[in-house]
């Protein structure tokens, strides 16, 4: 039987498919499963983009322009105006999803052996795309004792290399909800202007910022232009994340023009997905306003709700809609299989993200687990209410 | 400035990518540009397929599956049963395109450095995909003189090295429209059984045979369960390029649950496109009927036409819809070029792919062009009199 590729056998698995299977027999016992594991909203996908797709007039259902259509780029690189980022339609490449963004994005700048350093936790899938690439993800730790901030910038300097190519940093960020400073953003643009690396963000999460705080992109940051390279998505903005659109952005047209060959090669992003994507554009500020305020409370109440649990820490999110919660145990892993497999609140229990799948350094994030807040306040309340008591009979 | 990758500088365009800002220059002068050298049928989709994406009641537009939802695959796997493939849900990973089924095939065989043998010329983006992936594309002459059969088998043999991996056919050929006959899928079985090697076949254009002539899939061929995976796309079976979606098959699970991992760093296929690929199975066999017949018809006018030309070859297409063409000159490139920059017909020209960028041999295919005969017999025959005139003055 001919082998598969080493490239295939180290693929990182999603820190919870290990789980899958044991959420899936609990829901066949007639167990509910509240999911505080995954990242996909409950909130309605805006009208207008869901009309768009309805009202569609296609007749043959043809291979759309491989870096997105003209209008659509056009219309996209006004919504980077409205935020403040002065990029152009010949900037911008419209993906498949962020992921497809982040593809090209490796692909266009390292090489199989490059680095790439990237703050830990960070979202898993970046080193499957690494992996896929032949790219080496090089972790710099940041901690939960101040919120996952921006890791000293020593610690970055220590680990560049000849093979470094890049910082990639995820804004707000997954799995921690942190979000990046202006000042913080001006001292990675200092570290890779020095050593001549791409700064790689993923701004995803852009609107999703609390308590006032303002979103500071890379492309904001003067000077940053031939440095620069912005991966975005749809998908949470306009809980579309099934379209499987996104973009690549920067003001370097070399690693434009690099990644349209990667573009080139698949064709072309999908057609309906790009129609619901183009009309999600126009959706009124309101609805933002509300899904923004949804997302607060829901935060508030979890970080509340958490707060009454003895022995755990937690980042306080600032963005995004996700928090990392330390629990006083050493193998969430383990835990989060009992949850499923033997524990019942009123046969209800709780599925969450073990954290070490968000690290790539050994050892790290295993006394942690990933909570999304993505679910209405109700069952929010119940899920912590259900941990709470599941970690006093795990422990004692 | 930071650098892109070698990777991205070595990524191959597409053989028209040069062209296009020519056809452009065309265009805006009034000149009306016939295009021979698109893979973009001109046929309708079938209206149960539109109208599924129309009449679709979704309100959160979600993730679907990472492998494709368990009916979709279920009735992928009973379209199979009916083309004598005989395999299973779980034998299947719905992927964007056939592209990425591809893409996802090459990471789960071949590390970097590695070889896969293919026949040239061949697709493209086989080049790219690999290129990407850096996997090495080792080139097999196949011959205009044979209609581009399959090479002698020791041919292949020749080139078999210990970082062979697999060969990868696409049946029917783009761009030569050769159709694999059971006797050379049962050589191939021999040669990749005997050196452990996977098969990979491209059989996005199963449906498009004509002269009476079947398929044989890899997959019906008795023995090869380890070894054969397909590469598959509703893309041109339903006039459905902009859906991007596709397959990868194989009774190999380890390839499957392989290219699983690849499949969930991109989370999941597009969900409006799987709606509107779910609902094309139900198209009734009379529209198939209709379009064979319609590119039967397109194909015969062509060769016929083309026939009246003084001395060029043709590589008779016995399926898909493309063929390539020899011309009495040196230059295909050039040639295609000074078409549409300096040639016209009543004020039309055409768009040819110049077949270079179709083999991997330096120097092979650049007096050959591909010819797609997706348009309408009447423009055919027009863009056919416009070549014959073009090369008489280009000649002469």
């Amino acid at each position: 039987m001919p082998k598969i590729s080493q490239k295939g056998l180290f693929m990182p698995q999603s820190p919870i498919r290990k789980l899958v299977p044991f959420a899936e027999r609990a829901k066949n016992n007639g167990v509910k499963v509240i999911h505080l594991n995954i990242g996909q909203p409950d909130i309605k996908t805006p009208q207008i983009a869901l009309d768009a797709v309805k009202n569609n007039t296609i007749e043959v259902l043809e291979y759309s322009r491989t870096e997105g259509s003209e209008t659509y780029r056009n219309k996209i690189a006004k919504y980077y105006e409205k935020n403040d980022i002065m990029v152009d339609a010949s900037d911008i490449i419209v993906t498949t999803g962020g992921s497809e963004a982040l593809s090209f994005t490796i692909g266009s700048i390292a090489d199989t052996g490059d680095e790439i350093i990237i703050p830990e936790p960070f979202y898993a899938n970046y080193n499957g795309f690494a992996t896929a690439m032949g790219v080496k993800v090089v972790p710099v730790v940041s901690n939960i004792d101040t919120n996952f901030a921006l890791p000293p910038i020593e610690e970055f300097e220590k680990l560049v290399t000849p093979r470094t190519k890049a910082i990639l940093i995820c804004n707000p960020g997954n799995p921690t909800g942190y979000l990046y400073s202006k000042e913080e953003i001006q001292k990675l643009a200092a570290i890779v202007k020095k050593h001549d690396l791409f700064l790689v963000a993923d701004e995803v999460y852009r609107e999703f910022t609390y308590d006032g705080r303002e979103h500071y992109s890379i492309l904001r940051e003067p000077g940053l232009e031939s440095h620069a390279i912005i991966v975005d998505s749809v998908s949470k903005r306009y809980s579309m994340c099934g379209a499987r659109i996104g973009c690549l952005v920067s003001k370097n047209q070399e690693v434009v023009k690099t990644a349209l060959k990667f573009a080139q090669a698949r064709l072309s992003p999908p057609t309906y997905a790009q129609i619901a994507s183009e009309a999600a554009l126009e959706t009124p500020q309101s609805y933002f306003d509300e899904v923004k305020e949804e997302y607060v409370a829901r935060r508030d109440l979890l970080i509340e709700e958490l707060g009454k649990i003895e022995g755990i820490k937690i980042g306080r999110p600032q963005g995004a809609f996700y928090c990392i919660v330390e629990l006083p145990l050493a193998d969430a892993d383990d835990f989060a299989q009992w949850l499923l497999e033997d524990f019942r609140v009123n046969n209800e229990t709780v599925m969450v993200a073990p954290a070490a799948g968000f690290y790539a350094t050994e050892g790290l994030g295993k006394n942690q687990v990933r909570i999304a807040y993505v679910l209405d306040k109700e069952s929010l309340k119940r899920a912590v209410n259900i941990l709470k008591e599941a970690l006093k009979s795990y422990i004692g």
